[in-house]
């Protein structure tokens, strides 16, 4: 690791912004935030896929990140995704992000020119904003919501000298293992996904930004902690379970599964905000078959 | 056509943001809105893709909306692109618009969330934007900005008697057609592009949104007339230059081309604004050599 | 009438504000407007009781009024209901109205302290906003959401030689008779009921502000004709079945079922805003049974 | 006390806004919150029927919030008055009052359409609003300037258990006892006047939001204290002037006699807000005669 980085390490929770009727929910929100800091996750990051972002107004976005500060433990951080479609705005966001108490931004890259975005323009989008940001930078790869824009080696290569990108959050299961490869000793890599978290850290990454940590907060960090003291035998078991469960509510469900079963495991969920759909009766059904089957049942 | 809707026909510019330092030229944009005044154009479309929008911030997309409603001639319609994620965000922003005098709305589909964007779903989303708008709201299929969401006739059918959804402006060259049926004598259908402007109108359509008409207004609005009047030998030749240019100007280099081109034929242009990048030198001087090949050369 | 002061008579539309998900449906509020532009209607009275106007902010009443003075046909009268809690907030708004192209300001009686409502104070009131105001004022009677605060003869008697207060709109069945004694030959006195007003046009009234002419206008104008024409005969008749509906439409369910009764007559009602609830199964099922034994059934 | 809930206890001042020429005296404001910060005070309620909120525009009672937060010593509590008619307006100011740092918001229930507004709705109404705050919720029973609307035990029972709302200011004489017993346990309850303060204290409640505390701030904080020590002949006998001098100020005269009162005592009071109106030169001689034979007479 260049010696300056900030390390980046252990379970972040992409938090949901919780909607009923369209609005935002912030005492739901305050509610997760209290309950998971009581556990062992490393922080909160707000405002990225999870969290609906881009179908929240930009003063929306804020009151959300102001919240999260707000009401976080001590010791948990909070990155702020604040990947905009222009240097010049995602640098006043992040300016403003550094300004309600963010500790770190992540950049999902610029994507509506999509076939414009080479390495060399995203190396120059990444470095103009890491320049000009007070708060360490963290590049989110994820292809599938960024019209197919992905993070590889050689735009890694490209940046990953500059002291102020501290990390990668690789939501790819197809070029994580490369992109570790490529950041290793320079950029701190976490998964996106509880799929192939386990296997990240083995391979030598620091830790992941899970989704079901929104619905397992403890089970989550747990598996961290045992494969940091190194029990791995538990920590297979643990992952296996983690993996099927992802499967099932994120991977089939996407946000409004990973919602819905926040709301059946005493967090609160929300629907997602329209035009995206909560799950239909069926799938709720599904839903609650799959957690109740779930080693994590009560 | 639906007996009250409001009719869209002939040419309307897809107005280009220009920039300089990152920042919006707003001088340059009146004196492009000025000369176009002086065409034969139906209007301009403020706010779309060639417009860069996703990359200025939500108050200087309205700046720039102002402006044009402005300074445009009287009987030249203002449309302004207000597509945004969330069915919330997109309804406070073409409240926004019609305050500020846009006289319609186009939808760009949401696509963060591609997968989900089902018909139905879509279908719910410009229902519900429809309802709320106090001013007539045009679909605008672009699956290669959308994360390939796509605007396909069972979307159509499922909209196209709303009385506030009155036309579709396409800039797939591969639905056109089929949207055209499907849209026939419910919704007017714009080419969103010259490649097919002429096919399109030939097979009942009723205009075009032509990125060219920033750099030819006059011979894009030229060859809505000559259509108009049946001068169909006339019309097929002009095409034929306007369809090369179009290849050469904006299927090559794309919004940059465009606003090289502008600059190239007394228009302000300005640069794109980062991360995307202006032509390189060399790009510059291949299109000054199409430029200077084509029948418009002076 | 005194001799310089503007004459209200006929029927005016206390036009509710349609709403879904608790957003306006403009384009919903513009179709009844064009509707409504085809009858014999005088005007337009928005931002009433009928109109929800309390449950709207300060900037969507605006937007509501610019809506319905935009669209309204020439010769049809806007009158804006614009009674706020201070004189300041009160002339503020009257003003903003006037520019907006209200042609009238109607005033709901200040009734937070409503103790402290005397004769004295709103006469004060009423002179303070006339004076100040650009547009005529009219004074709108209704105990019923202003805590009781009534408008009697001893406050008319304070206001009526004003010259900038026209009228009195009165929705109290209890007073209108001595109010338009106290206001003859000084102020317009028009009903706020269908319930009274023929007897109130007997009576020497000028014409009624009906929340049943959002379901029937053409009836509602037509009695005010024959009243007019002095066939009282078919005035009579066509008052009876008026009376009766309105008994049954908002007698009995209020904003709500006059909302419902325009939905199932192909206007746009919609929902009222939270926490005013639209009516139940059940009820619905009461409308839809008064409406079909109504003489005005299709 | 539900676990989680922030507790709220001790003397809260109703603050007044005081006028002159029906503008907002902002530096009389800062200086009654600079002299009250040196009481026993618990906080203060700034825009409530004391502080005339409805006569205020939506951007002046921002301004007072504003300015009370900002002057508040460390320590003071301040909860902002919010209710408005909708649903939807109530969740947008209360999360601006959050922005603003209110800690936490009064509601006043809806009563423009009192008819209609069943404990159901009412308790629909609470719990929207409390799960999309961000700060606590406090209701506010005060049918005097409700249009009758009261919160009685059936509502309470209906939103007591709600994580969010965290107490009930009491302002009926007639409602307090048994709202304090439906409340027990699981709301604050807060005396809305210093006529039934001890009484409320004696039967467990936890607190007062007392007019008279704009006059006289240490002795009502002193009735607190007595009562928190056990000295009830001492609280006794204070309460006994604070009692009748309450009859005599805010009794007779209302806010204009409560802000009357304070200038005689060395704070601004400054005028009510028209068209309500100041005492007259009888009414100010009978309040200057009652101060004077007060107890706390210097």
């Amino acid at each position: 690791m260049a010696e300056k980085k900030r390390e980046l390490s252990g379970v972040l929770t992409p938090m949901v912004t919780p909607f009923k009727n369209d609005r935002v929910l912030f005492h739901g929100l305050i509610a997760n935030v209290e309950k998971m800091n009581e556990t062992g996750l490393a922080g909160y990051f707000v405002l990225g896929t999870n969290g609906e972002y881009k179908s929240l107004s930009v003063d929306e976005r804020f009151q959300v990140l102001r919240t999260v500060v707000k009401y976080r433990a001590k010791g948990k951080g909070v990155m702020a995704g604040m990947g905009f479609e222009s240097t010049k705005e995602t640098i006043d966001m992040v300016l403003r992000a550094a300004g309600e108490g963010a500790d770190m931004a992540s950049l999902l890259m610029p994507h509506f020119f999509a076939k414009k975005m080479t390495p060399e323009v995203l190396a120059g989008y990444i470095t103009d904003v890491a320049d000009a940001s007070p708060i360490p930078v963290v590049l989110y790869n994820n292809p599938s919501v960024a019209s197919a824009v992905t993070i590889r080696p050689d735009l890694i290569d490209r940046v990953k000298e500059h002291p102020n990108v501290i990390g990668i959050k690789d939501s790819s299961s197809e070029t994580y293992k490369q992109n570790l490869d490529a950041a290793k000793g320079k950029m701190c890599v976490l998964a996106g996904s509880a799929g192939y978290f386990l296997d990240l850290l083995k391979a030598g990454g620091n830790g992941g930004v899970l989704s079901l940590a929104n619905v397992y907060p403890d089970a989550c960090a747990k598996l961290y902690t045992l494969f940091r003291e190194g029990k791995m035998q538990e920590a297979e078991a643990l992952n296996a379970s983690l993996v099927a469960l992802n499967k099932e509510v994120s991977g089939s469900f996407g946000v409004a599964g990973v919602k819905a079963a926040m709301d059946l495991s005493g967090f609160c969920g929300g629907d997602p905000r329209k035009p995206l759909l909560p799950l239909s009766t069926e799938q709720l059904a599904t839903l609650k078959a799959s957690l109740g089957r779930s080693a994590f049942a009560q």
